[in-house]
């Protein structure tokens, strides 16, 4: 550790001309306001106490989402925010939980643990049937049970016969040795025949509901990929049209190996499924929520911080991404409460739709900072423009393209900031190192080179503008938490939250007040494909 | 690793004299032969998967309980064992649950992860009531909640704010280093006022409920001690007329510190508990089951090997104690499918009423072995007897005292022999060293002094009789599996037991077959307290 702050210390020290570079004309005392701000004054953990517990999950479109919505443009007004707004997008349908249980009646009575899978319908009170394993992946599959899942509930997952064997511990903070792994710089791996692959799964899903429901078939089960009675729920057809007919549900691992077992030894278990779940059509849009603290000069463009709002709902969204959603408003409380005045404006942006696809950030680009083509390419909806996004070409930038300096995106949970990845943009490098400088003993040193996905920044990366995210401690996010029923408030660190939001409010104020905009990488054209030798792997 | 190896062959070279010294008149091929049947013709793992999966939970005398007894006693008969019968004793009621659901109806609808509390009442429909958190561990805590728990669910315990930070993972093997560790000799403890204490504490759950009660709240609620969602549902008031009065629960800890925080901050939530429980009082006995491969020599008297058959509810019953009744019944089959004929008698014992207080095998010893004064004692039932056992005194040997030349006990879950604890009885270090030599490439090289406590062999051990435990490695047992619901046969190690359950039998054989019995320690008399100047605490 002490030779990773050594390290680091030099780096700064030779990168230090560099940073002067851009510029800073930002008031040194105004990190330590922030800082008493963000300490003294938290109001962080409320927020993220409001938003997993009060309000609860937030699958788009659900009850819970539009609660979401109404709540988090209050706070924004109520902390002196402006231009307060949502912006819509075509999304789907809402869809929520009111009550669900699975039973096994019989060889003997016991209550599973399982969740109906997003958007699947209604059991209309109780179904009791015989299971049948039929385990199934690709249409293929289909022919070897046809004429067999006449009034079944359909196990459609392979089961593996035993529990994981975990070497970890669940909960984990990282080593310097583990930070310093991340400093890399790797190509950003570009494969266009992957978009295919991934929109023929995603059809799969389609075609497995409408064979289930020609057979015969009641309802069908999945099992959770997590051990220890985690369980998600997570469903991808939400489209207006698109939503399953056979209802469905994601059995605990446990639960479901033994249903497996019974099955394969004797008479197969009979199931009991009450699935009371809510359809909600009164509007098909979903809403990204905008705030901001304008600035000084309307020609400076903007800086902003994001993080989606949505949530799957198995647990309550806390450390996805509840804490993200209440770190971004956390800094915009701090620096509003702070009032500073920065060149650029600052905008705060709470996605929606991120889970099923990044579609609130996508939406923003589109709307907002360019265009992908070809523009008349048939527009796929859902979780289908999301795998064809990123192999649209040429990518036609918007007049607000210019405007963005920078974004963060906070989707890691509630862990600590240990530094912030450059995501391959090796000019900001010395720039962050400098920003980064006063807050070394809060435990955040690095900067690493490397790039990270799967989340709001990515659509933003992928036309040439500057997206950033932070290195946060893992906790026991990705081990159990995420997407899983125990993604709850107490699951999270409010130390580390805290700390969080005043790194991200710093951040800002250091983007929104340097003398240039940050270091921009070239806009993106179709890269050349780099191995032309490759076989393509027909799975992903 | 390989020190440690080295270290053991040591020890084991020098001991070979002592070893001889107890004989050895076993055919050493017979090791072979009981390796080949435990290996190549294993039931263990279907074995178990029987008890975990088909009958399920076996809380002692259920309907699961009762299905258990008879089908042991069947596949012992079916494997050619003799003496097969089961031995009653008092114990109380049947209890099972057939259905339940525990749900928050507001500020929002979320089904939660709950269980029945056992022996509990059913909810004779659904309830629907407010909750008030009111944490109460003593009387005294009663007297701030008076009047205010009218119509109320009541949350007793005080819940921690945030979840476990695990340092370690869930699921390990042993190293040379851990078994190391365990080598030593400690004076076993003896406090004579510690049964008070626990007495007091198992009369405070009578006390609470009647309070409760009296109070005119509906059902009561405790915290798990797990994180993860997991769940337990013990409960300690089975007697004929102490059952209690309320219906009670069991609420994930994630789940249930929402509730108190929702109470916290805001109106009190809505539970909905449904909790359709049966009692079953038509036979207040309990039975533990017992067989014999008979001996040559009927004045040699016998050896025994044991395992509780009963376990807890919310899981299967697997780990505890379905693999160490599957490893005994399999030692059971390969001695009997090898056709040994051995000269001491080798017993078989599957006890019931371990969960509440070892009470099978405390039967067993006032039954055949030695009775503990006074005996004009008013006899305390249930937990109650389990607390007092220890400090009646003294011990009268019964006439079958001097038959029972060794016992070995299963009950730490499904994790393959790593060797022996010697449980203070020092003379017998040389033996087993003897006896395990031929497991070592198995993994079963260490005899270590450790004592072990909290299951069957710890009346036999406390009255002079040599009981034993053998190390097995932890894997998820201690962790995540103990008692809960996931205590099901997918986080059982197949090979594992396999191995265990050949060990098992080769120390069986051994002991029966040695010309003299194992090394006892002297009949224990009441100890003089060794630390007269120790106040004693009043929480235990």
């Amino acid at each position: 550790m002490r030779r990773h702050l050594l390290a680091a210390a030099a780096v700064l020290a030779l990168c230090a001309p560099a940073a002067q570079g851009i510029g800073q004309s930002v008031d040194r005392n105004q990190v330590n306001r922030l800082i008493d701000e963000g300490t003294n004054r938290s109001q962080v953990v409320l927020t993220a106490a409001y938003l997993s517990d009060q309000i609860g999950s937030r699958l788009t479109n659900s009850p819970g989402m539009r609660r979401a919505e109404a709540w988090t443009q209050a706070q924004f007004t109520k902390w002196g925010l402006r231009n307060v707004h949502k912006e819509g997008f075509n999304f789907g349908r809402g869809w929520s939980i009111e009550r669900s249980s699975v039973r096994m009646v019989s060889p003997r009575p016991i209550q599973l643990t399982a969740i109906p899978i997003a958007w699947t319908p209604a059991t209309n009170g109780t179904i009791t049937a015989p299971i049948v394993v039929a385990p199934m992946k690709k249409e293929a599959d289909f022919a070897k049970y046809r004429g067999q899942l006449s009034g079944k509930i359909v196990l459609v997952t392979l089961p593996d016969a035993l529990s994981d064997e975990p070497a970890n511990s669940p909960f984990k903070r990282y080593t310097a040795e583990d930070i310093a792994k991340q400093d890399v710089y790797r190509e950003a791996p570009y494969d266009p025949a992957a978009a295919d692959r991934r929109l023929k799964r995603l059809d799969y899903a389609r075609k497995m509901d409408a064979f289930l429901k020609a057979e015969g078939a009641v309802a069908w089960a999945q099992m959770s990929r997590n051990d220890g009675k985690l369980i998600h729920g997570e469903g991808y057809l939400f489209g207006a049209n698109e939503t399953p007919s056979l209802p469905a549900v994601e059995i605990a691992a446990e639960d479901y190996r033994r249903l497996a077992r019974l099955a394969k030894i004797g008479a197969a278990p009979t199931l009991e499924i009450a699935s009371d779940v809510r359809f909600d059509d009164s509007d098909r849009q979903a809403y990204n929520i905008l705030a901001e603290i304008p600035g000084s000069d309307p020609k400076a463009g903007y800086v902003m911080a994001g993080a989606h709002l949505d949530s799957w709902v198995a647990g309550d969204g806390a450390a996805d991404n509840g804490a993200g959603t209440a770190m971004i408003m956390e800094a915009a409380r701090i620096l509003s409460a702070s009032g500073v005045r920065p060149k650029r404006t600052i905008r705060f942006a709470l996605w929606a739709g991120e889970e099923q696809g990044l579609l609130g950030s996508m939406a923003y680009v589109s709307q907002h900072l360019a265009t992908r083509g070809p523009a008349n390419a048939p527009q796929a909806t859902g979780m289908a423009s999301y795998y064809g996004f990123s192999s649209r070409w040429p990518i036609t930038p918007k007049p607000g393209y210019a405007d963005l300096a920078a974004y963060f995106n906070l989707d890691n949970g509630s862990g600590k900031v240990r530094g912030i990845y450059a995501e391959n943009n090796a000019a900001v490098v010395p720039i962050f190192n400098e920003w980064l400088s006063p807050f070394k003993a809060m435990g955040a040193g690095a900067v690493v080179m490397g790039r990270t996905g799967g989340t709001d920044h990515v659509f933003l990366q992928q036309i040439g503008l500057p997206g950033f995210q932070f290195i946060q401690d893992p906790l026991d996010y990705g081990s159990r938490v995420h997407h899983t029923s125990i993604d709850t408030f107490d699951h999270l660190r409010p130390d580390d939250m805290r700390q969080a939001s005043i790194i991200l409010a710093s951040f800002l104020l250091n983007a929104a007040n340097a003398d240039k905009a940050l270091p921009r990488q070239p806009l993106p054209t179709e890269p050349v494909v780099t191995d032309p030798f490759k076989y393509a792997d027909d799975e992903d």
